[in-house]
């Protein structure tokens, strides 16, 4: 009896949320995008020093496009004060997609993140006019009220204003976690969607507890939460779509020491197609979906399809075809150079579907 | 300015729930318990493996009271099949304390746990009439509806059937960390109490996300749960008294790694009273507590008299002075062996308050 999805053939991804950092990190890191069964990814500005002006945009895809001739690299600014109108209206030109907006603190790289969304007004108000995207990381920064917990669903009445205000503006929700973020998003208009990651539709908070290789941020939340997302992905709302934020990071910071916190981030990237279509299966033997619901073009809209038409994006002409669950092993660890430094990807050890290009 | 508690006098302090392993760690950890201010302990019986003939527990005992003559050490057995009413008759007897309950799989050491109370219950009805204690490691294993986070809260109800099944027998709830918890303790009976450890105290879920230093079993909750704590703690209510759930590991197993979790527990014995009174000036300051209700009685109450009178143990004749706040630094290690073991205190590096004995 052939295992679910083998044999499936599908356009190519589109990861519309990708790290692929700087250095050596990003040598080992983008050449393992194709593994991951993405021609097209939409690249995150939070280097250190983050991405702020159109040269420094050009000049880290060009890098990008060099290592990786065979995928389309998105790109975006990071949301500071060093971004005015006048850069929105110079990075449509340049071809720059859009701006990422990260709450000061909440995660990795962050520090120089938005603390009001009211002072960046003229800002968004020249992305609506040039139709650039907002990529907003949907977490308020922990108070006393507000924890790692309900971080998100404590963001999305800013989410509301910011569409209410910016009703043209494209914005994107990115790894949703919540049932509520959502909710949230079905209940804005067509300018508003979310992503998902491969790892939330596997994590609940009971997998990160204890396991710092299981941390990201947001951090994943309650089996009805995971629920969610899993019906989201398999929905065909078109307002849902892939996004891995996978997030490259060393064993050692991973892990964490006696006197350092560990780093946020679940490595996805060489397996990111392989470790949904493995999340909707398990979505299936626990009953949660069923092997009907998953057609072709609901696979297709939610890893590829979705995505493409919010961004504006041709779709693919590239075509995969993935094997059976359970016949390839996932690596342990990933090389970043010969020396010490290396990547523990998600589900390392464990095994997961081989994936080809046809 | 005289510092919050500076020059206080307190009766020295019971430390309700104490894991003092053994082995090397057992030596290591056992001569910090005057140091955190304790003369009397009440001992867990998580060993490898567990603590479940009377013999074992005596032995375990005149070990620890070799090692350090000037505590009292009060004892349990573990809950499990091999525990029978006999030897609850037995285990009296021999001046053994009570039995601890641990769910089974939630915790250190917990794999021979309870999974149902019902088959135990001729051994509670002889505890009962013996006048042992029951003392509750109160959660639920993880399941489609339970989680780290409402693990305890989905175990009230079994300590509700316990009470009312053995209204007699004196039942603690150990470390609670819901407004949940202290809610439910308070409304039985005056046999069932409820212990709160130091960290509970300080600790909320956004301090082990990323961090498995602060990672222990009941993980640490909302921000309102921690409020509940502290004004448990500080509410004169005798049926809320200290017990850190010191939980000594090697920083590696603490730290965990790419391919092993990191063990649950925090490690307070050396600064335990200290840390409390900490938590406490801390609430203060965040406006949780006031200054004026933290009176003499109150502190001496929840650290050493109510934990004390539950326990029908002897009131302590020997006294503590408290140093001001800041004067001290806690270690960043505490060393196990002369090579590679080692144990990294709460807030290690950080500073407290300085004790002595008088």
């Amino acid at each position: 009896m052939p295992s679910m999805f083998e044999g499936l053939q599908l356009p190519a991804t589109f990861d519309a949320h990708v790290h692929l950092r700087s250095g050596i990190m990003m040598e080992a890191v983008v050449s393992t995008i194709r593994d991951g069964g993405a021609d097209m990814v939409y690249v995150m500005p939070n280097l250190v020093p983050p991405i702020t002006t159109v040269e420094a945009c050009l000049e880290y895809r060009q890098k990008l496009q060099d290592l990786e001739p065979n995928v389309t690299f998105l790109m975006s600014l990071y949301l500071c004060s060093a971004l005015t109108p006048n850069v929105i209206v110079e990075a449509k030109k340049a071809g720059i997609k859009g701006v990422k907006s990260y709450p000061a603190g909440v995660t990795t790289n962050s520090d120089s993140g938005v603390l009001d969304y009211k002072s960046f007004y003229p800002v968004l108000a020249a992305m609506e006019k040039e139709d650039l995207l907002l990529n907003l990381h949907g977490e308020c920064p922990s108070s006393a009220d507000v924890t790692v917990l309900n971080a998100e669903e404590a963001f999305l009445p800013t989410l509301g204003m910011l569409h209410r205000d910016f009703p043209n503006l494209r914005i994107v929700l990115e790894h949703c976690t919540t049932a509520k973020a959502i909710e949230a998003v079905k209940s804005y208009g067509p300018t508003v969607s979310g992503t998902i990651t491969a790892h939330h539709l596997s994590l609940i908070v009971d997998d990160w507890a204890g396991d710092s290789f299981n941390y990201c941020k947001p951090v994943a939340k309650t089996p009805q939460d995971r629920i969610a997302l899993l019906k989201a992905a398999a929905s065909g709302d078109p307002k849902f779509f892939f996004g891995s934020d996978s997030a490259p990071h060393s064993t050692q910071a991973k892990q964490g020491s006696h006197i350092s916190k560990a780093a946020a981030g679940i490595f996805t990237q060489p397996i990111c197609t392989q470790l949904v279509l493995d999340a909707l299966e398990q979505g299936c033997q626990e009953g949660i979906l069923n092997e009907e619901q998953l057609t072709h073009k609901i696979l297709a809209g939610f890893l590829s399809e979705h995505g493409r038409h919010f961004y504006q994006e041709p779709m693919s002409s590239s075509h995969l075809i993935l094997g059976a669950g359970q016949n390839i092993q996932i690596p342990d660890l990933i090389p970043v150079d010969n020396r010490m430094v290396a990547i523990a990807p998600f589900r390392k050890g464990q095994r997961t579907r081989s994936l080809g290009w046809l």
